[in-house]
């Protein structure tokens, strides 16, 4: 087996006893990307020296934290000290930031080898797409906007990688590569240094290929200070089964694979139980676009200002508030959030976890869409913590995930309850 | 008259008249500063080659927008591609960011000169104080942590200046100082390239002499876009006056304030009225400490393992959590300030802005103490619109404002009503 197929959980093991250096991983994670970018196109920016150098700069230290000498990926909305970071936007080809983006800074601190920038839809939002292609079928979207860090890490090129969410930029990519994601609580991951696309929305999330990776990431962020762990074994497990306000909208696929993961965990003995949301969730997903055309109104004002000829048309309307929102819809939308939130943390301790389509069904032909995030918008405003699984392929072979929630600041035992179910439910 | 000496509303109209230059503008305030600045320590960097050559390059073009010529000082808390951004903290000395913090790139692309960069208390929170002296009284703070700024534009440095408040630190000091300050409502401006503090509170705030400066900055920034203007005449204003939950903190200058202002408001025939605010609101100051500490824990993390020894042993606490804030009140104290913020909006239009103390009382003798924030907290967790106006002077002669607050998105609004009352209540 080569360095690069390890999970970052079971390299992390090697690396801690000595098997296995930084630089040899990061060396086998260059090969494999040397071997595949050409057609999967996740990197916007490598430099296998620096990336080398990086990783023997890791090996001459004792273990650093719960990163040590894995490489990841970050997404090219998110600064680097090191390197070039564009947002795919032609305003800022060549910038140089001064200091890493905060989740950077703490990865780096924790050991992880900074590997590459990974290929991201134009400010994670619209506008320019990323060239990246889904390494299960090379038509088809590796998804957005989080494209190039979901394919890396299905690809194997890297065992972790950094993306965003602000719609589903970070848990759709996952369920269409058949990787693992975990977008933690709104707020626990320090956003700065990621581009601002919507503050109420903006979280910083990562991809691994097993529940182990996720919990080294979140351990490096210090997730688990926050929560109780779970202390639960599978069979004692409740979870909730949410077809959401959105049901009507998914594939058979994405239908089929609710259903499979419920019939799977029932199975295995856990309890799974229907759960109808409350009505106020009826008006959450236009809650959620109505938060994020109003916020991106002021988010691309300094390029709309500054740079306006080389602004896409798709944020030049926002500055422009092409939707017409006004300061009342947005406060509406704040209350009816804040509303939801406590409606739905509330069903904790009843449930351990939320089972809900992780995206509309298999990932789309082409480049030009990335999919339909309307299966994770509504958790995104809602700010609570999700996790992708993979669950099964739909009519075309492409995987097809579920994802898990918790109530807001439940991020350890989510976690705990990934690890007991991952199993069951990604039977693949 | 000197040009330094020109409100920022009065620069502009000259400036867009053709009958004053930004450069001419600009050395004046360089004049201004040379003279004082050993007194005041406003600066943290300066280079006045640099802001002159900004300052031509402004005169060389049509007029750019609202703040067209206009010197703008920039706390340095906040990021600029051509000038070095410390936060006051050891760690960052030196620091140079490849682009501007979204505010700056606003005001740059709205033609305004950037100054320099003003001092601030260590990462606008704790640690390092400003080495800034209160230019009424330089054995006094001039408030924190928009030290410089507020101190700047007091001090007739630079007729405007770019602060941050997550607590109290833009309506405070311009208390302290006696100038107008706003802080706009939270979100509207974008916070990129601001070092985060806490992102439910960290607000972009700005100073300037007069009313009309402020309009100015919020132009700039289309917070007109937001809200109907309030078409009224001061005869017609209800004010709703506010003592709030703390009263019983402020000394007796910062409660004769209210009271002057309140009474000269009445005097000059708008309705003002005694407004106690909902029960709920008794738990607000503790909700804002909650998630100030609860969200400073994530926030210094990459400071923390990054370059721990230079980070000062007040971060180190708060990534500790040393007040042991939890999760699960993190989200109590979010649901609060939610249903707070609902309740506070509901308030109009029976009322068009509620008049409420804008600090404890004058400005703190030392460098150290840079005042109470506890009547600014709320307000900044209820994320609507402040503006300080000065109103009287202390018994040790020094400047004690009041402010005016307005709903969410009230902005607009709120600096019409700050344009018909200032005259009435800066009385001095």
């Amino acid at each position: 087996m080569e360095p690069w197929q390890l999970t970052a959980a079971a390299a992390a093991v090697k690396l801690r006893e000595g098997r296995l250096t930084a630089e040899a991983l990061t060396r086998s994670c260059l090969e494999r990307i040397a071997e595949r970018e050409a057609v999967v196109k996740a990197w916007s920016f490598l430099d296998p020296v620096l990336a080398i150098s990086s990783a023997r700069e890791v090996d001459k230290s004792s273990v650093m934290g719960a990163l040590h000498g894995l490489p990841i990926g970050v997404k090219d909305m998110i600064d680097t000290a090191d390197m070039p970071t564009t947002y795919n936007s032609p305003i800022y080809q060549g910038l140089r930031q001064g200091r890493d983006a905060a989740c950077v800074g703490v990865a780096r601190g924790e050991g992880a080898v900074i590997l590459g920038k990974t290929d991201t839809v134009e400010f994670a939002a619209a506008g320019r797409r990323a060239l990246t292609r889904n390494p299960h079928d090379t038509a088809r979207s590796p998804g957005g906007s989080s494209s190039g860090s979901a394919a890396a890490v299905a690809d194997g090129m890297v065992p972790l990688a950094f993306g965003t969410q602000t719609g589903g930029s970070t848990i759709r990519p996952a369920s269409f590569c058949g990787v693992y994601a975990m977008k933690p609580t709104h707020g626990v991951v320090n956003t700065e240094g990621a581009k601002r696309y919507s503050h109420t929305l903006d979280t910083i999330g990562w991809y691994g290929r097993e529940p182990a990776d996720l919990r080294l990431v979140a351990e490096a962020f210090r997730l688990f200070d926050l929560d109780r762990p779970l202390e639960k074994e599978l069979q004692a497990l409740r979870i909730g089964l949410c077809r959401g306000p959105n049901w009507h909208l998914a594939a058979a696929e994405s239908r089929e694979a609710l259903m499979l993961a419920g019939q799977r965990l029932e199975a295995a003995g856990a309890v799974v139980e229907e759960l109808a949301l409350p009505q106020a969730f009826e008006g959450i997903t236009e809650a959620q676009r109505v938060v994020l055309l109003g916020e991106g109104r002021g988010a691309f004002l300094q390029e709309y200002v500054a740079a306006h000829a080389r602004l896409h048309a798709d944020f030049r309307d926002r500055v422009e508030n092409f939707a017409g929102i006004s300061g009342a819809q947005l406060a509406g939308a704040y209350n009816l959030a804040a509303e939801c939130r406590k409606l739905f943390d509330a069903l904790f301790p009843r449930f351990d976890a939320v089972l809900t389509p992780a995206a509309v069904g298999e990932a789309p032909l082409g480049r030009q869409d990335t999919g339909n995030p309307v299966f994770n918008s509504m958790w995104t405003l809602l700010h609570v913590p999700c996790i992708a699984i993979p669950c099964t392929r739909g009519p075309h072979g492409m995987p097809v995930g579920v994802q898990i929630v918790g109530p807001r600041f439940g991020d350890a035992a989510l976690l705990d309850v990934a690890a007991l179910v991952a199993s069951v439910i990604d039977a693949a």
